[in-house]
């Protein structure tokens, strides 16, 4: 019998443009994901910790200005919110949830 | 129609227990994975310099001693070769193809 508790839970978003992999860590739970070229929207549950693990990311927060964030900078996503993003190429992301 | 080279490449490995995610970036391929708690051994084909993203891998290159990597600490595995991983926990990557 498999024990899917043991496998690495994937998830595809916009028709397979972005996918995460999610793991659990000491500062709880947590995905990693690339995003091809693109324009995104997404809503949060948790705060979300988003940090740029390869490339660029433009992001804008409600009532927030368009900010680009490029390797190892990471920014903040309130709870029960929206954020967009827009990618001129491939990025990868790790985004832990509070 | 759908257009296959606009969504990200997944890969399983190891009955779903080490995923990854391809990208393109400026310093050539990459994969971005997520490993459970396990012990793993993989082979190259061409130079793959890794990064961990979260968590703490341990890493046997061929002839060499065990070392541990945790966050933000890299290693590189020359061409055509193999290296043993074991991960106490969950743990994300970042691998670049050379």
């Amino acid at each position: 019998m498999s024990d899917l508790n043991n496998t690495v839970k994937h998830n595809s978003y916009f028709e397979g443009k972005v996918q995460s992999l999610g793991l659990d860590t000491e500062k709880g739970n947590a995905t990693v994901g690339v995003m091809k070229k693109g324009t995104y929207q997404f809503s949060t549950s948790t705060i979300e910790t988003i940090t740029v693990v390869s490339g660029v990311m433009n992001i804008k927060l409600i009532n927030g200005e368009w900010t680009k964030y490029t390797e190892q900078e990471k920014f903040e996503v309130p709870a029960n919110s929206k954020f967009d993003i827009v990618c001129d190429r491939d990025a990868a992301y790790i985004c832990y949830y509070a």
